[in-house]
């Protein structure tokens, strides 16, 4: 082995290429309780980009799964306290780049695996809606700080739905790019083919204003991107116009056994309400979306997830762009002396992820990739005959947060049984904007609009379109 | 765990889309000894094509890590002895589609991690121009068949030089083509950011003929193509004119620690005759190409290779695209049942692996990652002033195959000591041609050109101007 391990000696010696951190700032500050009393900050800073710009002056609230160079970065997890990375992700040196104003880093689950609000080890974010219930994740903090108006825009992050659950949880805006659109250099990978990132805001028309400067071609350093990508004018499209779009309300994303049916009346007749802007509306059915699309989902994500993000250390092997080295370093080192402090979701995941591999190899997992372009294919037969797909985001209003009584089986139900009508679209990789829909007892009704591989424009305008219409009416 | 749990026994229940068979054939037979007297042959079949189409007549060598349906495939390996693919590759259908006829499987080593001919559970494979000596590999028979005349044209693969390596030591012409250009589907992968497939053969004309027919996007079913991919008709630009051309030879890729002066200097005589092409001939430096190329091999391969084909069933998690399930139960049970029988080489990157997975995680990896980046920058900066780089293949002529007192570290540097050349253009992706440039001492001497990335054009061209003056001359 003596010429081999000599390549590691040289390895080590040679130095890397790094993407280069342009703007200055200060380490932050971690806030005070009183100053953070719905726990949705990690961390504050202020670190300003630009003199001008498409962003300028806006603030901005950046997911603590993203790495921003100098600023401790926790991703909601013992397993990573202590890490400070030395590089920029790609979208905050555009954020930067465009004149916006990073504020801090927004609190999200421990390693992003709920969708509930109460696993990160910072502790419960509290819903801006009612103290007491979920603001749903894992971008939790982003959802809250956005309803609470405390900035103007926030990054999210989504692999089973953790843009969109916060976003119709907080009654605010969030985009899950189609895949590949918004470069994910510099933020924790959990599984390559599932991981988006994204943005959030109050409006769609900010919405729209921050994917201009999010979405585009890294230079290859992602490889969930294809390198022939050309980003749209969105805000420009924002016409409020929907003559001649066929809106298709997606069968299967209704009436599940979780559903309420104050939720799916509110969003059908939101919906129906499209067709005062000239868009037509009627149903259209994907069989494959509801179980399947959530058991598809759980054998891809659960062994990918495992394996890359837990096992290896978030990176994984066989692709080719930026691989952050501090952080693998920092996430080898946090689950050989953290792991008992992962939160019961990550314990759980991880011993399926193990139970699976152990017993079964990668079988489930390829079988679920393999599955996963049929239902691609199925989505895709629904969008020849529909410009989108509507339906609830998620098919319940915000629960209460877990008590201290509560059982792991109920923990774990709260934190991941949320992601039905979400999750089938990391899988496939389809665009989904969730907005709000309206209030039902005093709480957000979110709704979930898809569309077509890198049609975010269309999902946008529909998005626009109903916000004009429903704030109109109230 | 319920809940989860019953998502794997849907997903047993989903049938998933898999590639169609369009050709018929049997399964073929296993060649007598007296039938196969270089050991070149694993499995003999008679599958024919297309009546017609641009590989009409031609015969046809696989090499035995690509899926032929319905033909064992054991990939050199008592590991996956035993399995038969239910699926096609899709370059064995692109080949049956343009009218080949696929003689047969030809030997590559133990899962493909040799470069010599001695590792294959079927026994050494015997080079054509010396029985005692190595024909390099690992897509070992397919440049013995070739230089037999057993075949027309055969398949290779190649992650650090498995197609150039057996076609210098066989004397025979071998194309590494630019990475993804080539779909892989449907064979074993080894690491996705270092496998390549692609044409062998005994002329620049019918390597460049047979690239025509392979190349192109296979739908997404590999994640190593780009969507926007074109093919140009590679045959009808050997023209044999190389006016304007400027030739690199490649100062790192001489003098080598193990380069033998004979192979040295046949190379730099065999470049310089391109001149009467009207080429222009130079030297170009590359310092960063030995050693330091064949280190960051080492970091890339040795973890991804032994997390992706070895821990994780040929297949790894993190990637969209054809999951051959088949052949991941296979290789998972192979692995539980046979690992005692694995050969010294795949033994010695299975430890190695483990031991860098126990005490660094992905660290390596990942640095080897982003030095490739590096290494391709300092390329593509010698390609800037040059059309294409040229080397020896390998640093030295073929050797003599290990006799029964051979150790096990003379095994290991028998078997990946060739490859400093090749290997470090794995990592980079550009493309590869091997061709003879003459025999020193009876024995076949390779040279490599290189070209720019997706430029497989310039390379062939190059080749078959060189081939033309080398047979005008003898």
């Amino acid at each position: 082995m003596k010429g081999t391990l000599e390549s590691y000696q040289r390895v080590d010696q040679l130095v890397q290429p790094l993407p280069p951190v342009k703007w200055p700032r200060t380490p932050g500050w971690r806030p005070q309780p009183k100053e953070n009393p719905h726990n949705a900050w990690y961390w504050r800073t202020e670190i300003t980009g630009a003199p001008s710009g498409k962003l300028h002056g806006k603030t901005v609230a950046i997911k603590d799964n993203v790495a921003v160079a100098g600023v401790p970065m926790m991703n909601g997890s013992r397993v990573l306290e202590g890490y400070i990375p030395e590089y920029d992700a790609t979208i905050v040196t555009r954020i930067l780049d465009a004149g916006g104003i990073i504020k801090g880093k927004s609190v999200c689950e421990d390693l992003c695996m709920s969708g509930s609000s109460f696993t990160s080890a910072t502790g419960p974010v509290l819903n801006a809606h009612d103290n007491a219930r979920s603001s749903a994740g894992s971008s939790t903090g982003s959802g809250t700080l956005l309803a609470l108006k405390e900035v103007d825009l926030a990054i999210g992050g989504d692999q089973g739905g953790s843009i969109r659950l916060p976003a119709a949880w907080s009654g605010v805006v969030g985009h899950k790019p189609t895949h590949g659109l918004v470069p994910y250099t510099g933020c924790v990978p959990m599984d390559i083919t599932i991981d988006h990132i994204g943005p959030m805001a109050r409006t769609v028309a900010d919405t729209a204003l921050m994917l201009e400067v999010l979405a585009g071609f890294d230079g290859g350093l992602d490889p969930r991107q294809p390198p022939n990508l050309t980003v749209p004018e969105y805000t420009s499209q924002l016409t409020g116009d929907l003559s001649g779009m066929r809106v298709g309300l997606l069968r299967e994303g209704f009436g599940l056994v979780t559903s309420e049916a104050d939720v799916d009346d509110m969003v059908r007749e939101a919906a129906h309400k499209l067709t005062s802007a000239g868009a037509t509306v009627d149903e259209v059915s994907v069989p494959l979306h509801y179980p399947d699309g959530t058991h598809i989902w759980n054998a891809v994500a659960i062994q990918g997830c495992t394996q890359i993000m837990v096992e290896r250390d978030g990176v994984g092997v066989g692709w080719k762009g930026f691989y952050p080295t501090s952080m693998v370093d920092a996430l080898a080192r946090g689950y050989n002396s953290r792991a008992n402090d992962m939160s019961v979701t990550l314990k759980l995941l991880t011993l399926l992820g193990e139970y699976l591999n152990k017993n079964y190899g990668n079988r489930y997992y390829a079988k679920g990739q393999n599955l996963g372009r049929a239902l691609t294919k199925a989505y895709n037969e629904a969008l020849d005959t529909h410009d989108v797909l509507m339906m609830p985001t998620v098919p319940y209003k915000p629960v209460k947060l877990p008590d201290g009584d509560a059982s792991i089986s109920e923990m774990c139900h709260q934190a991941l049984g949320l992601i039905h009508n979400t999750c089938p679209f990391n899988v496939t990789g389809h665009p989904g904007l969730s907005i709000n829909a309206g209030f039902s007892q005093g709480l957000p009704v979110g709704m979930m609009i898809v569309g077509r591989h890198f049609d975010d424009a269309t999902v946008l305008k529909v998005g626009h379109a109903f916000e004009k219409i429903r704030d109109s009416n109230s």
